[in-house]
């Protein structure tokens, strides 16, 4: 049972997102996160796809996917050394006399603070799923009062092309 | 026809992203970007939706989608000063006589180079929709290769708190 990334350029046609997650769903696969948004050609959406489950079912989601009249690419980046990003917002408790504390942490994660109140501090994270999951944790000890996470947004790596060299 | 930003709470339960989405295209209405992700509670997700459309048709599925019973809560964020954010991953074409001048460009715009190749930069950029927007308009002059955008993640503005103050 691995995890897979997912990343499917589709037309953008109405309907095509519950298709797709219907298509998971059906097949009861979970999807750990999932993003869709337009690409620079404004007929194309891009979603990235984030699952955890056998891979000879996910193969025949792969194929069943390629099928859909609206789908144009499918490509399971999984061990293929692709690049992944992805940012979270977090409103966390923070009465004044403990915020120098957690602004000391979100400087080490390199994130920012994006607003003060009286008793919480938003802030702005980016990097790998791991690093975001090792500041939510260290987070948690404060009290997190609100999180959205954009899930995982993930780019093909071409021939010839280094690592990801800014990997956080 | 304005846009709204909408935040939906959701228990992790098996086919709610296809139930969610098909709600909306079951209404003619196009979703421009959704994001769905799990929490620091690991029983509930979160789902950004960025969508256009009219405001009575749009009242209306929030009536509907609050009914679904895996949806905890619902709240349009359009107009209540939220903080948004969004990031993106750009492969342009970048042979070494332009490379200078992308690179000026990411820097400007506090993005990263993640990876380079002989002919290709891949880069990640993050920041308000807007900002997302009029980098990827200055990197297609380059040509773009490759887009995968997370599309919007937003925090509710707590009464108090400040407004965005790392907006980019």
């Amino acid at each position: 049972m691995e995890q897979h990334t997912i990343s499917v350029l589709v037309e953008n046609k109405f309907g095509v997102l519950a298709r797709v997650a219907g298509l998971f769903s059906g097949r009861g696969y979970n999807i750990e996160s999932l993003t869709v948004s337009k690409t620079h050609d404004p007929e194309m959406s891009r979603m990235t796809i984030v699952t955890v489950g056998d891979d000879n079912i996910l193969e025949q989601i792969e194929k069943q996917l390629k099928k859909l009249v609206d789908v144009v690419s499918v490509s399971d980046l999984t061990g293929s050394g692709y690049i992944e990003r992805e940012l979270a917002l977090i409103k966390i408790k923070a009465e004044a006399a403990r915020r120098a504390e957690i602004i000391q942490i979100v400087e080490v994660f390199s994130g920012k603070i994006v607003s003060v109140h009286k008793e919480e501090l938003g802030i702005e994270i980016h990097g790998r799923a791991t690093k975001i999951e090792n500041f939510i944790s260290l987070m948690s000890e404060f009290g997190i009062i609100e999180l959205a996470r954009t899930g995982r947004v993930a780019m093909s790596r071409s021939a010839g092309a280094t690592e990801d060299i800014a990997a956080q």
